[in-house]
């Protein structure tokens, strides 16, 4: 019976591995997790500029892009934000940092397109070796207008998310949130 | 002159494939787009629950998962959501299709972990060489009650999208959206 038990973890740990080497896209998709620790190794313009150009590659409702994307590497304005914000302590020791930020105007629902374009930059960063994740602006007015403060970002665009981003210092495990309880076959 | 910037362009474009070449993750991100036309190859099960676990692999605020994902592979069902939902008629000829649905009870913000689950799984059947396309649900009252009749999904439970999946027929040209003057440098 463990035998049985174990030979059977082997092989769905076998699978998981076979899919990932296949295809380093899943393998992103599934290693991906959020990290909040980073080296002190920069981070370069081009590289946060590859991850920007990955947020702009995101669906859009309409095709309407409503978003605009901006890049900290102020180490004062980090430090000044990892103060004022409340779970964003990590971004005092990130290389840089990115606003991914809407444009109510353009979408009623600029929120679910900046998600997608956020999802898009923490993947495209994880497959580069660099350590990222989501901090809230939206849906907290607070965490909104400290972040719009600090940076003269003008109403009526809106901050989703600030993305703290760094090489990862020590080890970050994914976690496993695969649950077959919330798959629905065909019907609820 | 005219040399110059046909010189300009081969490089930009060569640098953009050997980004891609070197890194499959960024490769499926720029290329993926919104396919509405399908083939009559089926998709199995077991991609289809592939497609879901790469879902669930998405980060949630707090770690919540407040998600649940119906897979449709009924085409009957499919054929009546095709005429009844505005923006869904590609879903008559798609061989399944993924519902991704939020828990408001666990999240205020679940719509937004969900966009996040959804370009996993639009990523994640791109790399699998499938087509899929985000439709509405949420914010729209009139399309998640025709979702939630239609499948049975109880309240709270609300549908974000439906995303109709199959291998494409015809070519798909991925849209360039790269706008560099949405990119702000350090302060708006």
């Amino acid at each position: 019976m463990k035998a049985k038990l174990i030979t059977l973890i082997a092989i769905l740990l076998f699978q998981n591995v076979a899919i990932m080497a296949q295809n380093p896209t899943l393998g992103t998709i599934f290693n991906r997790t959020s990290v909040r620790s980073y080296s002190d190794k920069p981070v370069s313009v081009e590289t946060l500029t590859l991850l920007v150009k990955a947020g702009m590659a995101a669906p859009t409702g309409m095709n309407r892009q409503p978003w605009e994307f901006l890049v900290i590497q102020d180490k004062d304005v980090m430090a000044k934000l990892a103060a004022d914000l409340p779970y964003a302590k990590m971004l005092k020791e990130a290389q840089a940092a990115i606003i991914v930020i809407g444009n109510p105007e353009k979408s009623d629902y600029w929120y679910l397109d900046c998600s997608a374009a956020t999802e898009n930059i923490l993947l495209a960063a994880h497959s580069l070796g660099l350590g990222a994740v989501w901090t809230a602006g939206y849906p907290y007015e607070s965490n909104m207008n400290k972040i719009a403060t600090a940076l003269s970002i003008p109403l009526p665009y809106r901050p989703l998310c600030l993305i703290p981003i760094g090489y990862p210092k020590g080890e970050n495990k994914p976690k496993d949130k695969w649950n077959p309880a919330k798959l629905h076959l065909n019907n609820w």
